[in-house]
């Protein structure tokens, strides 16, 4: 164990206690790792700087650092792979973060019972990937979800494209392993399909951001592989004409595999990039809808949801016939953050991008992209929404000049305007992303204040001292 | 208001304080009605007289109800159809037994966000015809669909034969109106699909029987309409071939709409009621699977499940053809009630009939059924063993004299052992009836200690004078 210079004297006893239970690499206390350590991918949020940063490989070792940060009253923040963009990861000053990273084992693929038991530190696509092998599929699927861990996305209750068909991570957490704020060790859950024996514990730590325990271990249904998609491409002269297919492809009872909306901004700049689909007439068409069918009656599911597409004025409707031509509708959606990193590339000064992640009820979808639209010219950003129109969830994206004081204050009162707006609409804050620290004041916001009154009290109830992740999630 | 000559004179300032805010016929206190809600449908467990029954039609009137009760540090006991089979709607000595049954209206249908408002009361089945009106589909199908609430469904966490499909109750709710134990209003969830605002509050009181609030409202997501299901009918030699065709079904990556298992006993008894595809040779075959698809390639799907059936060496597979010969298949389960029915009017003396509830992993279904056929033997019991293959969730039903202490005694003891095999075999003590008073002292078998004490941590925290249907899940 090397102690760094620079850290603070009073830090010297809780990296001896802490290094007692460690292996002599699981500590970083250098600068550098701690300032990386330091946040998530949200570009703004308060956010301290750790006092270490520790990488436990067992169980054991992170009972011992629970254990030994408690008994010095220090706050433990536990970390993934650190791709949250709600903050719920960023550091506290002096505190422990705690990254479960090294603990990236899958345990076991029971085939026979479709479940897997792993640790938190997988990466949900080395997961997805394991499983596969065995002819099974974990199906939620996060924007980074080859870099981002299942720890984390239980955590933040992740959600991805697919889950319009299949669902989100919550629903695919069969039971959990958690360390509790005292050390002590919470098993939760079960390894059959049903069971009701007590109370839900494992949804209570679903989403709960490390705020009342850390995960330790997961066991998680998997379902058959899923068969291949085909999948269309629709461009609409306004949102409101793309709400309305989404409106008609669910009215119609069809349960697409992917329902993906790109407003104006980001069909631009899709086609800026060259998206052959899109590159012929770029700028004309105001809304994009890509909508994936992995049915076993995919063709005629997909003509079918073209036609509503028609129906509700499409300016034009691309098909795919097989899986190449579906790969090259798909990658309109997968072009949209290199898109905005060429966006970001056109920003002068140090260029940032925050990804909003509001929830409407469906059928508010066009307004609230109508409204982002507004709230672009209100505060003179450059924002480009996408998101899992199916699911009603869009993820504005905002990319500013962080150098600019100006452009930083826009942005921060946008992000706040678009949460806004999804209440007044009837919708949520987060669909997906979680409150971390950028939006637990918007959380008093949208829960009623006996709820937020009961949120406070589990997480007492839990953390008494109040040093798991403190000031995230609850203010 | 007449209050019964028998009610004991304790309890008269009780009944006056509910009468205050009630409507004149929205009490109950005769014998008669206080004995009929005393217990729900298990036939055994404890179960108390209650002083009064009441039955509120709004939500101010509910508050009225625990207000009251608490003031005076009465117990109370919420009921829906008391269907239950676990003993969780059973009432305590003295107690306010709260009926939600006239809370039954379907507030709001909303078909563009494919979701449901509506009060506990509603049954299962008119909930589900009134959305089926506007081309949606509320799956859950718990036995008793066409008599039992939703408000119980949600209490107890209800399943069914679709589940293994289409999941259980707690996979439709997307919000609650509960009344705390305060009186005070706590709403959960959200309208939205996805959403991940805060600790999940919803999901802890699906399941809580009761006794964490009263659930007064409840936001129900639905599913376009289901396409119309094929079945197939397959009869085995042995539950062990039956479980190998299960697990060759799941491995496979089939999803059935059902998956039905009935063993022996019960084979027996629904072709002694003359089933006209098990009469032929009643008594040969030692298990039956039906199994029903609603996939688009329906038929395809069911085809190569007959040639899974008869790989795991099937003695017949009956594959219906149309709607008509579907029916035929799937009377076949729902004759097992009519079944036991008829096998407890050969019971001398006053005939009872218990129902278990155990689910384990689906590879370990054989091994369940092999093992409950040992305890009949064991006990001397006649045991007839259905359920949900798929879930690995099996329904064991008892059919005994309840005149006779020594069949009670051994009923209660093989009651047991049903359990104690469940959990040996890696399972639960309860798939989808809950716990109630009869597994509660099971419960404490099941989970580990620290979340037993964090269950009860739960319930004090919502209910710290223990007045929501006490001795319910928790001993």
């Amino acid at each position: 164990m090397s102690v760094s210079v620079a850290s603070p004297p009073e830090s010297t006893s809780l990296l001896t206690a802490l290094g007692a239970g460690l292996p002599p690499d699981a500590l970083l206390t250098g600068d550098a790792e701690r300032a990386l350590h330091s946040r998530d991918a949200a570009p703004f949020g308060v956010a301290g700087r750790p006092a270490v940063v520790v990488l436990p490989e067992t169980v054991e070792q992170v009972r011992h650092v629970v254990r030994t940060a408690r008994a010095l009253g220090v706050p433990v923040v536990p970390q993934g792979a650190r791709t949250g963009l709600a903050g719920a990861a960023n550091a506290v000053d002096g505190c422990v973060v705690l990254s479960l990273v090294r603990m990236d084992r899958v345990l076991e693929i029971d085939t026979a019972n479709r479940l897997v038991r792993c640790e938190p530190g997988v990466v949900t696509a080395d997961l997805a990937a394991a499983v596969a092998r065995h002819g099974l599929c974990y199906p939620p699927d996060p924007a980074s979800w080859e870099t981002c861990t299942i720890g984390g996305n239980i955590a933040t209750g992740a959600g991805g494209l697919c889950c319009v068909k299949y669902g989100v991570t919550a629903d695919y957490v069969l039971g959990l392993t958690v360390v509790l704020a005292d050390g002590e060790i919470l098993r939760t859950g079960r390894r059959t399909v049903k069971g009701v024996a007590g109370y839900d514990l494992t949804r209570l730590f679903v989403g709960s951001e490390g705020t009342l325990g850390v995960i330790v271990e997961a066991t998680l249904a998997l379902r058959p592989s899923r068969p291949p998609e085909l999948a269309l491409l629709a461009r609409f002269g306004s949102a409101a004409d793309a709400g309305e297919a989404v409106a008609a492809i669910v009215r119609a009872g069809h349960t697409p595999s992917a329902l993906e909306l790109m407003d104006r901004t980001t069909t631009a700049a899709v086609a800026a990039l060259g998206h052959p689909l899109l590159a012929d007439d770029a700028g004309r068409e105001a809304a994009t809808l890509i909508v994936a069918s992995d049915a076993p009656d995919a063709p005629e599911r997909l003509a079918e949801m073209a036609g509503l597409c028609r129906e509700a004025k499409a300016l034009s409707v691309t098909v795919a016939a097989d899986a190449a031509e579906t790969r090259g509708v798909l990658d309109a959606r997968r072009m949209v953050m290199p898109a905005l990193t060429a966006r970001a590339r056109e920003v002068a000064g140090e260029a940032a991008a925050f990804i909003e992640d509001v929830a409407v009820p469906r059928d508010r979808l066009a307004a609230l992209v109508d409204r982002i639209e507004e709230i672009a010219e209100e505060y003179g950003l450059y924002i480009a929404t996408a998101g899992h129109a199916g699911d009603g969830n869009l993820h504005p994206a905002v990319v500013f000049d962080r150098s600019d004081p100006d452009a930083v204050r826009r942005a921060e009162e946008a992000y706040d305007a678009i949460m806004a707006a999804g209440l007044e609409l009837g919708g949520t804050i987060t669909g997906e992303h979680g409150v971390g620290v950028l939006k637990r004041d918007w959380l008093e916001r949208e829960l009623p204040a006996r709820n937020l009154r009961l949120q406070q009290d589990i997480k007492r109830l839990l953390d008494p001292e109040g040093l798991l992740n403190p000031g995230k999630v609850l203010a």
